[in-house]
């Protein structure tokens, strides 16, 4: 089972989720001037896969930056995927794609079976129930993360209207809870999951007391505000949730003098870091 | 602006959208014979594009059935949205794409300029007004469609909830209302428009009649049993909707004794159908 992975993970590894945002930006200047920008997102992606890999339980791949490149871009979206897979690494899609019926087992399909197959993608949960159906037969192989409470600003515009009495967001945890209680791994959580952003700890701490058969992926650490004392009240006994960080790991390099070489060790040492922060927190 | 052109099409040509979620499955024998099946899907939606283009107002391209296909089918997707363009047609990309900051800018980016550029794309609210903040700059010469209310039995699993006295999708149809109160085109509705299903008609009435600037796309007719009465109330003085269909259009060859062949003609002869089963309710 994939959250049984996960679990181990985190457990061996820390709760680190390195986040492949890799846009054409961000990149060491030393790659641009070498490849293409394509070739260079996914060689700047190799060779952070290389440097972070066991300092981090898993990647995240946000595959927008990928499409933004077009085809090409997706070549490399999948070509990073493959690599952290040849590498034994656990992948989250990023993906966010939550559609019915036939139009939600071709996102099945495409993220969890096809040519761009990760391990775990993340859902949006608005269509309801029948747009985690269609993920169902690939557990519990594969999981979903369903967004629960996101870590932007305005993520209070709906997911904390007062729902029958609850804010929406907690309808939506309940909801999670349900739906992956047939498919819990023997560290307990289930291969339904669900995101709680760092940047609303009150949140973290009550869907996690609430909840403890989800396992929380949890945006916000590092560029969005979040630090490991926001996000320690998503974890239950050291484990149950990963962190994902993007920006403060692989933009690291940029403004040192020697990050234009150096990249992938800024990003390792980020990645190091940041489990040191969060293991503090945690008592660990 | 968009939507002048979009309600100038629904005026001239009625408001059929036809829906292309080119799967594989659905495509005849004739053309999985002598092509590739991803350059099979291309030039099953090339012949659909010429034979319905004066039938309909807009094509709605569903990128899951691409996706599903990989690097190939999003390069399928691509060609089948230039093709459209040469030919005049409005696009609408059913990409259901919500996220927030540089992600959502990189989804901007993807398909309102990059490769994948539509017309309008479909956006999903869950994370509030941050996730529709980055297509902003895009308007008013591109359009967004945001999730209301959807066609899908469990759409009431977390729209009908009631939050502070109202609907959920409610509330979500008045912010979408508020979003688009300054790109209003001289057609007097906005280039941000709502998605709301046609297997909900009462739901219809009540956002058509609260939310006079919004232009609906409405999906659920056909396949999903809405009907030219169910559809109806989403329309004001006969325009301020499209109203898609896929597989009732690109699929009724399927069982013809001539489908194998004649299969654009009958994608053509089910659009104007629906045309004039959308017209007897409006009264035209």
């Amino acid at each position: 089972m994939i959250i049984d992975r996960l679990f181990d993970a985190v457990l061996e590894q820390g709760p680190v989720c390195v986040g492949l945002d890799t846009s054409v930006q961000l990149l060491p200047a030393s790659l641009l001037s070498k490849l293409p920008p394509v070739r260079a997102v996914l060689e700047f992606n190799r060779e952070v896969i290389d440097a972070t890999i066991d300092a981090c339980a898993c990647f995240k791949v946000q595959i927008a930056h990928y499409e933004a490149l077009g085809v090409d871009g997706l070549a490399a979206y999948r070509d990073t995927v493959a690599y952290a897979h040849e590498k034994g690494a656990i992948v989250v899609g990023d993906v966010k794609r939550g559609d019915i019926a036939s139009t939600g087992e071709m996102y099945a399909c495409a993220h969890l079976a096809g040519e761009f197959a990760v391990d775990m993608i993340t859902v949006n949960p608005y269509m309801g129930y029948d747009a985690i159906r269609p993920y169902l037969p690939y557990l519990d192989e594969k999981g979903i993360f369903v967004l629960i409470r996101t870590s932007n600003p305005s993520a209070h515009d709906f997911q904390e209207l007062t729902c029958d009495g609850q804010p929406l967001f907690l309808k939506v945890a309940r909801a999670v809870a349900e739906w992956g209680k047939d498919h819990i791994g023997r560290c307990g959580y289930s291969a339904i999951g669900g995101v709680v952003g760092a940047t609303g700890p009150e949140q973290l701490a009550t869907v996690r007391a609430e909840f403890p058969s989800v396992f929380f992926l949890v945006p916000g650490y590092g560029a969005q505000g979040g630090g490991g004392k926001d996000v320690a009240p998503a974890f239950r006994d050291g484990n149950g949730a990963v962190v994902n960080a993007s920006r403060s790991i692989i933009g690291t390099h940029r403004g040192k003098p020697d990050g234009n070489r150096r990249y992938a060790h800024y990003a390792r040492a980020a990645a190091i870091d940041m489990r040191k922060d969060i293991d503090r927190w945690l008592g660990k």
